[in-house]
Formats: structure tokens, C-alpha cells, sequence
């Protein structure tokens, strides 16, 4: 997918809302469980029922491989499904993988090949030959890890690295020139809104994905007020404070619900920033 | 796996070899293709042929994710397999994962109930809540990468962080107390040995894990020379020089023989430190 057919989206759905799938066969609605495939059938209901409210899809794999072999065929069903039902929707796989180079070579054609989803979460520890292998695929994106939302973000990420660069701004710095806005976007926590200056004092123009609304406590207004460039310039997730509104036969109408909210604020913030 | 057993197993086989498991399809023997499951049953004949040589095996997971269920489905083979026949060798699952603390738990999940496998590698970006979950497995290890063998391991492992310590010195010190000696490894690239000099200053008891020795350049006696402690304290894979020895149906005594060599020179070493 391209950034124009992204923004496209963004103009007519109203929306930069990720949909994050991790989805946990322990809080799955108790009807689904004599399911063949209840992963897959709680997904696909869920993505039925906001498909028009959300831009992104993230599976996260975690949720996914923990199940083994048939934790992957569920991955696998889900990446068709929205695929062919609703190819305008953008596909993370939520992986944070990254390796030497012919390691990550695997990992790409894993989720680019295999999978087919449009983008992949690629963490930086290891340097530029750990992620360029993920960037030779025209079309398809990297999602670096710049500056996360959990607490330990603080014991490496921060760092000084000499020159005023924090670890994270350090990692901006040189990665923005390994690919270009049209191939890569970064993972900034939507926890620490304030950062986000700085991040786009580095990054005017890339995409960032933001984790951490909802459940991790981010503001979204906040993050629009930091985060916007002119063409919006950001993904913002959600997954648990959606896809678990409910644990009911009523759960995917409950989800929606949850992403219509979202979806309407930021509606409205699309407007006022005059994306429309 | 403890520790004591670890060295136990070093002594007994005098050898510190690590099996890496970086099974290709493309590179499988011809006649191999014709089986249900062809990376499973090239691995079990060359575990069958060099068990006895080596302490630990380290399927790299990338390498089984890229054929999606199919893939899962042979590491699982080649996991319950090894753990059947040899149970008293190290699995190790090179997945390099990381990620929010409730995700890295699906991780652990993952290599240490739904697999069994007793180690896993992980990044550390992400700081301490990333790396806790895995360290709640009594007997299970974390293997936390500090400085890789990869050339990108310069664009960050190696920037100063202040205090004189460079990015991956500081993971060190910080990461140490996160675990202890008893359920912590960390990965040391080969390809700088001169640099376990200043590894071992800062941790003395731990095992390291050494990638990079064959087809990644790097040099045993240095390795031993620099990183050696009074247990032994390395061990080190090898993976390609090994498994893709020949591509005949002679294959699995080819990667005896390979094998057999390094253990041969491990053995050497191993006397002369005066651990038999």
C-alpha cells in the first residue's frame, strides 16, 4: 500500500484507527469456544463489524504463535480474510522481530510473502543490516521501534548517546536514511505525547504508529496536538479497549460501538486539522 | 535445565558446541523433498548424527515462521524430538522476541509451555518489563543479546552512553540484576572477541552465548581465550559450516564430521583450562 492510498483512506473513513487483534483464547465469548477456528471467528466478526471505522489491522503475533500450529493457521485466516474482504485496510504484523541479515530476510518473506500483510514491527538493536531486508519490498512498509509505551522504555531508550541525542532520537537520526517516508513509519508511545515535538522535529514527514490509547493510558487528543503533520501522520491503536467491550453474543456490536467513539473523535480532529 | 547440569553435560561430552538449526528448504538434499515433512527430517538425522557432540540446540525460528503452519508444525517435530531422544541437550529457540510485558508473557508462553524449549533469546530494547516475563520459568533461561556479530551492531550497540560505557556495557550492568547467572545468558558476537574482555569484567558468571564461529568469520581459540570462566561459561553455535556440510544423501555424516571437528578443538581447549 502506498502512503497516497493510506491518506486516501484516512480522507474518506474519518479515521486513523488501528484495530490491534490480540486476540486471547481465554477472553474469547464462551459461544465461540465450540468453534472450529474461535480465534478467526471472533476476529472476523470483530472486523465485520468496524471495518468502516478503522484504517489498520494489527495482529499481534504473540497472541497468535502462543497457540502453535494452529495459533498460525488462525493468523494465517485472519490476514486473508481482511485481505479479500476489505483490501483497503492496511496490515501490521505486530512482531518486533529482527536479526542478522538472512535471518530477517526470513522474517520478511514470513510476513510479506506468507502472510502478505503490508507492514511489519522490526526492532533497531541490531543495527541496519537487521532491518533493510524487511525494506525490498516496493509497497510494503517497516514500523521501527523508536521510543515505546511501557515503563522499561525508560531504562535503555532514553539514554544518552552524546550530542543531545537520547537513544531513541539517535535511532531516528540514522534509520530515517535506510529508508524514506513512502517505506517506513515509527513506533512512538502515545504515553509520552510530549516527546513527540521532538520526534518531529527529526521526522516531519514519516508516519508513526501509535500503541498505548485505551488500556496503556494514552490521550488522543494530546497525541494530534503533537503528533499531526499535514497529511495526518498517524496510526493510532487501540485493541483491548475495543475488541473486549464486551464478552457477550454481543461483543462484536460492543466493539464497534467502542471504535465509533474513537473513530468520531477523531473525526473531529481530522476536521479541525482540515483532512477532510 | 540448571546450570550444574549444563556444566555437566560440557564435561562429559568435552565439548561447548551449540547445533544451529537454520534449516532451508531450498538447501535440503533432493531426495529429502519427497517426505511429509522435509526440514523435520533433515534435522532429526543430523541431531541423530551429532547429539552426542554437541551440548545445545538452537533452532533459529525465522527459519520455520516463513513456511507458516507447515513450518510451525516441523519446529514442533524437531523440538518434542529432540527432547525425547536427548533430553539432556540445551534447546534453545533463536527468536530474538521483545515486546510490552503482557505480550512478552504470550512470548514465554510460547518457547517454554506450548514448545519446551529451555532458552530463548530476546532483545532488550524495550527495557526490563519486556525481558521479566520470561525470567517467571524455573529451570528456563533468557538469553539477552548484547553485542552481535552483525556489522549494524555499530550503529547502536556501541555508542557511548555516558560514564564511559558504551550501549551494550550498559544493558549489561543494568540487565544483570534482572536475573542472575542461573537463568540468564547473553549473546556475545565471536566476531569480537577482543571485546569479552570488558564482557567479563562486567560479568564474570554468566554464560555467553556466541554466535558468529564458521560461516559468520569468527575465531575459537580467541573466543576461548577471552571469554572462557572457571565453568566453561560459553557456548558457542555454529549452523551452516554444520547442517549444509553436504547436500548428498551423505549429508548427516558430512555434519558429523564438521562437528566432530570443532568438538575435537573444544576439547583441546576445554583440557588445557582444566575442565575434564
Amino acid at each position: 500500500m502506498t502512503r497516497e492510498q493510506l491518506v486516501e483512506q484516512i480522507r474518506k473513513k474519518q479515521s486513523f484507527l488501528c484495530l490491534g487483534l490480540d486476540t486471547e483464547m481465554s477472553r474469547l465469548p464462551e459461544h465461540l469456544l465450540q468453534e472450529e477456528y474461535p480465534v478467526f471467528a471472533f476476529n472476523r466478526q470483530i472486523i465485520d463489524a468496524t471495518h468502516h471505522l478503522v484504517i489498520a489491522c494489527k495482529p499481534n503475533i504473540a497472541f497468535y504463535e502462543c497457540l502453535g500450529t494452529e495459533g498460525w493457521k488462525q493468523l494465517e485466516l485472519t490476514v486473508a480474510y481482511i485481505r479479500s474482504q476489505y483490501p483497503e485496510i492496511l496490515i501490521i504484523a505486530d512482531a518486533k522481530r529482527g536479526d542478522i541479515g538472512n535471518t530477517s530476510k526470513k522474517y520478511a518473506e514470513t510476513f510479506f510473502k506468507h502472510l502478505s500483510c503490508d507492514a511489519v514491527t522490526v526492532a533497531p538493536y541490531m543495527g541496519s543490516d537487521s532491518v533493510l531486508p524487511f525494506l525490498e519490498y516496493p509497497g510494503k512498509w517497516v514500523i521501527l521501534l523508536a521510543l515505546t509505551s511501557n515503563r522499561g522504555a525508560d531504562d535503555f531508550q532514553l539514554l544518552g548517546t552524546g550530542r543531545h541525542q537520547r537513544l531513541f532520537e539517535t535511532i531516528l537520526y540514522k534509520s530515517m536514511h535506510w529508508g524514506n517516508p513512502d517505506n517506513m513509519m515509527y513506533v512512538v508511545g502515545a504515553t509520552r505525547a510530549s516527546m513527540l515535538v521532538k520526534v518531529r522535529e527529526i521526522i516531519p514527514d514519516h508516519f508513526l504508529l501509535i500503541p498505548g490509547i485505551g488500556a496503556q493510558g494514552g490521550d488522543l487528543g494530546e497525541v494530534a496536538e503533537y503528533g499531526f503533520n499535514d497529511q495526518c501522520g498517524l496510526i493510532v491503536n487501540s485493541s483491548r479497549a475495543i475488541i473486549y467491550a464486551d464478552s457477550t453474543t454481543r461483543f462484536a456490536g460492543a466493539a464497534r460501538g467502542k471504535a465509533a467513539e474513537v473513530q468520531a473523535e477523531m473525526a473531529g480532529i481530522l476536521r479541525r486539522k482540515g483532512i477532510s
